[in-house]
């Protein structure tokens, strides 16, 4: 197996540098082929890192001085903190350092540093944030999830052709299902965005287009590939994340309330553990950004040491399926008259 | 206790008249107190009754002799069917004949029908679809559900003052918080509209505004009134429905999955029943519009017998906190300098 280097932001996220050190110890233990470069203030890092006991020929540290805080225009920020742990990470990206960079940090500062940095795939004027989320019957590939807010109706169709080709890559099925978020099933129905990429998406006969999907229909798996504004995947994203977690309190609490349902959940306990993971985020890695010249990966803000584990190890699947590179090589835009 | 008297729409919704016949017989014979006007074909309304027993004195008929269409301009249906379910119900309402009008017709007929027939309060630009979805502490209101698409700042202020009038009216709390959907807390997140609706809601000393409110924090019940676009609002109301009957349907597989689970299951029956009810669509009525000079309730499309019956008992409360009453009453808009 090829071995796969992943610069890592140290200091993008909440938890940031401790639990982003502390996921990549885990994950370069539990994976020798990875060798992970952390970029950020080398003080910090080391000191995180002095916690662990870890493979040092798997890890590297990339001192850096400067920090793009949560609140700064992205772009300018890109274009003056050049000696930040996000800038000097993808750097290393487009140097071929590196074959992927990794920030639980602020999605517009991620964005702007993947599009300045490495630039877009041709044809594709909006990268964007593609996240899997789990449905009834396995998950569904939302996009985009945060990344553009107030769209244009194209970056909606190349949305559709980069995670049709992103599902079939990575899900290994042929002729993904794509269906546009929106209000109602008539083509007639939506807003003005959803109405003039429905025209857009019907005109391309080589995406499984099946129309209009409402949002019940979304967790029921009716599309492989679920397209929409970044501001309304974003709400839909981190909705499911928040409802899962309050669904299952809700379940907990019942299962506590008296000794009966004690008992009742403790004979369930093995049989649903494959489902309370199935919904767990921290099990999921990141999402990538789609339609950049290179890898870049968004991690969860709030990632601890195991959903910064798990962002690495996915990094290196994204990595080894070459989702970018497949985007670039099978995109078949088909332009507007 | 009052009567109330509520002209139905016996052709709207995805199981008209059958349905909608059998859940008015069923709040009819729940509540003697309730009587109701069937709008619609007569025949094939009084076929549906004849299927049932019922209190005859409770029951009127109201023959029409045209319907509106789902993918019908709604504006323009409302103007030239004046012999509709849909206007000769609403009509009821503005000529005091009822006290209010539900239907599970299309949302954009009910809307028009509502502003034109019975006008807008002063100083709402748009009515709202109100909904309570449930969240882990109780439920919260959300508004707008979809009647307005490609909203300005200055409706989402709006909804935020029906909201809370709304809200502190029918579930008793004085000085409800109202959270914006966004997708990042700071100020200057989101997209042109929210970050404009932003300035207005925090302009206004009158409510009780905690800022923007993402995703994940919308099912911990982080906010009691949470305010966003129709487009945003109607994903996140159906999604839930969606969401939660998945997740119930993968439960009660895991609880079947084998005979140890099944014994936990049954020891869980009891415990379980008030979080299933708790998260089972068909038991909420429907949205009232909030915002017109008269009670319109919108029912679920594809509501069967019991959930047009709920949406019938709801109704009779909408109708005695006198809803859109209190929000003439207490609305104070502050105009924008």
């Amino acid at each position: 197996m090829k071995k796969v280097s992943i610069s890592v932001d140290a200091m993008g996220g909440d938890n940031a540098p401790e639990a982003v050190v502390d996921g990549c110890v885990q994950a370069v233990l539990e994976d020798p082929d990875i060798r992970v470069v952390l970029c950020g203030d080398s003080e910090s890092i080391q000191a995180a890192l002095d916690r662990n006991t870890y493979p040092q020929e798997q890890v590297v540290v990339l001192h850096t001085t400067e920090v793009i805080e949560v609140d700064e225009p992205p772009v300018n920020a890109i274009r003056t903190k050049k000696d930040s742990s996000l800038v000097k990470g993808i750097r290393l990206v487009r140097e071929k350092r590196t074959d992927a960079f990794v920030s639980a940090g602020s999605t517009g500062a991620i964005l702007a540093g993947g599009t300045l940095i490495l630039g877009r795939i041709k044809g594709i004027e909006r990268p964007a944030l593609g996240s899997f989320i789990p449905n009834s019957v396995g998950f569904t590939l939302l996009l985009d999830c945060g990344a553009n807010v107030d769209s244009k109706p194209e970056y909606l169709y190349q949305f559709a052709k980069m995670g049709s080709i992103y599902y079939k890559t990575f899900m290994n099925k042929e002729n993904p299902s794509v269906g546009l978020v929106n209000i109602g099933e008539e083509e007639s129905k939506g807003n003005q965005l959803s109405k003039e990429a429905y025209k857009l998406l019907a005109g391309d006969t080589g995406l499984n287009f099946i129309g209009n999907i409402e949002g019940r229909e979304i967790p029921a798996g009716a599309a492989d590939v679920v397209v929409c504004d970044g501001f309304v995947g974003n709400v839909i994203l981190k909705y499911t994340e928040g409802f899962a977690t309050s669904l299952f309190g809700m379940l907990k609490e019942t299962f506590l309330s008296n000794m009966k349902s004690k008992m009742g959940a403790l004979l369930l306990k093995g049989s649903m553990k494959e489902m309370l993971t199935k919904f767990d985020y921290t099990e999921y890695g990141g999402a990538p950004l789609l339609g950049l010249e290179g890898l870049v990966v968004k991690a969860h803000g709030s990632s601890d040491a195991k959903a910064f584990k798990n962002a690495i190890l996915q990094c290196k699947k994204f990595s080894q399926e070459q989702v970018n590179a497949q985007i670039k090589e099978n995109l078949d835009i088909v332009e507007k008259e």
